[in-house]
């Protein structure tokens, strides 16, 4: 006997049973249709890309974590995100492309970071993105959340909220106090209000600024609350004179406007002007999506506007706005709290179980007559007794059953067993599959 | 101005523009609905796996070929096939799983070997196999054949042949000629007959066998032709008194009754004792397929039963069978011989395009409608004058276009354009949506 090799995968990363991963498809199918529905085309970019390209903007931290290696002459990357190598599609093949691009990729990128509880080293990112050709109306700024609400609409986790800013007030108002050299700083800070609460955001936020004055604006601002328009309101009373703020404040106030004719119901989105995103990569416009009654699963879905994609490949200015939703780490934390569960439905709508001594001609022209009705169907074979294949059928978590022995033969029927209530009826062959059909519509 | 990086993909890596993608996805959908019509579900292993696991079985070209690396302590490999990833993964989930297990993977993986014309180093594979636990019915052999025969029929790429083989019944015969000892290489050697033809095959089969006579016999046998029960007889009257090519012959012959019975149409399937599968993996019933008109394109869909899938792993014994379609390079070819072409057609059902000073209420209430009804849809914003719209409409390649005015929203219609034939008619906005699911469908 050889010497075994211990089967098992890395740490940080997922892999599912069947049961799991059939859960984990019907979500991530769809988000798909969704993005489908409001004319996003796929792309499906490589894994593998030369690092000098991946790596142009990055640095500290992804640089750290990014999976590089040398193959022959070449220094490789994976991709740890799929807005890098959109940035570069779009700059490769900006002559063939039709602008406004709108497109979706759903795939694995890499990171491989210390692997942590809810931390994955390889994860399905499901983003789409919107990129203009010098230019992208604002209107588009609203059509994220209305992707946003009609997804989780669908999939019914629970209520939850669109949280809506947009980076430019926050830049002007900061501006306006002066602030303008620190500002990435504080806005990494007040990022953080969610999850530190507003006291340790204060302490933070002295560290770098010596003025309790300012530090207490700038607690007031962001916590300004009330209906989209009591904020929009507040947020002109405070009569700031700055360009940035209040072209931001413009754009809010649009977009918010928008987002209500795309009939997205008003409880769904709201102002927080403590949004801004760790990123320096937003210019305008940024969602947060929080599950209202898991506020602790942080944001689910997130994104912004950005003023150009494609700097590091290329002259042309190309801005875009887009959003992602990091799958396999939501589909952790859906699990862990019980939002969702495995719910051991069988993909396959029926299983035939042939008795022992039966003319498999009748049974395999019972499969095609189901399959040709694209009524998925297994049949399980072997000369086991009928007890033994039942237990399959239950461990399978398949619902219906069709059991052919020689008197169905004979008789020209199918014998229907349905294992959630145990019952079972006998019905003709000729009309079976449309018994069938309606019983799983 | 910052020095630009030129933006460019390796070399071996496919990256395909929408249009193209969107055909792309339409083959992978078809074969994942036909997988799942026959009960197969779905698996998602990691790309990276370590590297003593992934290269358990591997050495000479593969482990040149294989993109490993270092991170942390880890020697890791990409995935270099499906099959060493479900092998491990059975092993290792072997207590969760209820077998018969049968499991389709479609998932890229990754060959670092010198490219050339259509190879790929990053390619798709759709795999489905069968793993059965200590045994596995002969049966499941034929419904490899009947899932090809669904997949190539629905994807209407022409005539294609399923050609099939059993390797028992070559081992056998070449034990039965006091080959044992080069039977690998003279497999080898036969599995070329195809590419090099008849003659070539005897050439290099002079190398190993010091025999005319010897080379003959295995020439006349591989050539066996006729009918698929003329074939089975011929090789019945041979009399060869090997027990591996008799009990190759019994499951020749009950596959061949058996997919039969699977009602595959009889000139779509055929014996072939020239195929013999590269691999030293496989151990009975062997598959390769050809689309008719196309024989250069080589072999399409092949695969075979194997009498342990998990040697390496585990103790346990675990036959199976299984197919393999490597759709990168299925695709690349289908379009250099124009099977298939880039037909141009969007995934976007429907474009509306707001003439410049409309009512964008009116807009998406209808865009709300109609994706309501999952119609794909698109708006086209943006100050632009209509002759530029319908530029963007025809670039896109939509079929149908709604033209949204003044007149339109305050006569509550819809001016629907069909980009086909340049004909236009109103509708009533409220039965529009009725008329264009109609339409569509």
């Amino acid at each position: 006997m050889k010497n075994k090799i211990q089967p098992k995968t890395l740490p940080g990363f997922m892999e599912l049973l069947p049961s799991e991963q059939i859960l984990f498809n019907n979500i991530y199918d769809t988000i798909k249709r969704v993005y489908e529905k409001f004319g996003f085309l796929p792309l499906d970019t490589p894994v593998i890309e030369y690092s000098n390209i991946l790596l142009a903007k990055a640095g500290g931290e992804t640089e750290k974590q990014i999976y590089r290696f040398n193959k022959g002459d070449n220094d490789l990357s994976l991709r740890f995100d799929l807005t890098v190598p959109l940035s570069r599609y779009v700059s490769q093949h900006f002559q063939d492309i039709t602008f406004p691009f709108k497109r979706y990729q759903m795939s694995k990128v890499f990171r491989g970071e210390r692997p942590q509880k809810g931390r994955y080293r390889e994860f399905y990112q499901c983003d789409i993105d919107i990129i203009g050709n010098q230019t992208l109306p604002l209107i588009y700024d609203a059509e994220m959340p209305a992707v946003i609400y009609e997804i989780f609409k669908t999939l019914s986790f629970g209520p939850f909220i669109i949280r809506i800013n947009n980076r430019k007030i926050l830049n002007g108002f900061f501006d306006s106090l002066n602030l303008t050299d620190i500002k990435t700083d504080i806005l990494r800070i007040i990022d953080k209000i969610d999850k530190i609460g507003k006291e340790e955001v204060k302490k933070e936020l002295k560290k770098i600024i010596d003025d309790d004055n300012c530090i207490n604006s700038i607690i007031n601002f962001i916590t300004i609350d009330g209906s989209n328009y009591d904020i929009i309101n507040s947020l002109r009373k405070l009569n700031i004179d700055n360009e940035e703020y209040n072209c931001g404040l413009n754009e809010l106030e649009e977009v918010i406007k928008y987002i209500k004719l795309y009939q997205v119901e008003e409880e769904y989105y709201k102002i927080d002007l403590t949004i801004a995103r760790g990123l320096d990569y937003y210019t305008g416009t940024v969602y947060e999506t929080n599950l209202k009654e898991y506020p602790n699963l942080g944001s689910i879905c997130s994104g912004g506007r950005y003023d150009n994609l494609t700097e590091y490949y290329t002259d042309e200015k190309l801005p875009g706005v887009g959003i992602s939703i990091g799958l396999t780490r939501l589909f952790s934390q859906l699990l862990q709290e019980n939002i969702i569960s495995i719910n051991k439905k069988s993909l396959i709508d029926i299983l035939i179980i042939p008795m022992d001594d039966v003319d498999y001609s009748y049974v395999l022209n019972l499969a095609k007559k189901l399959r040709d009705n694209d009524i998925k169907t297994d049949i399980c074979y072997g000369n086991k007794s009928l007890k033994h294949k039942m237990k399959y059928a239950s461990k399978i978590n398949v619902k219906y059953v069709a059991i052919i022995g020689t008197d169905e033969v004979n008789n020209e029927t199918v014998m229907l067993k349905d294992m959630t209530n145990s019952t079972q009826q006998e019905y003709k062959l000729s009309d079976f599959v449309d018994k069938l059909l309606t019983l799983i519509s």
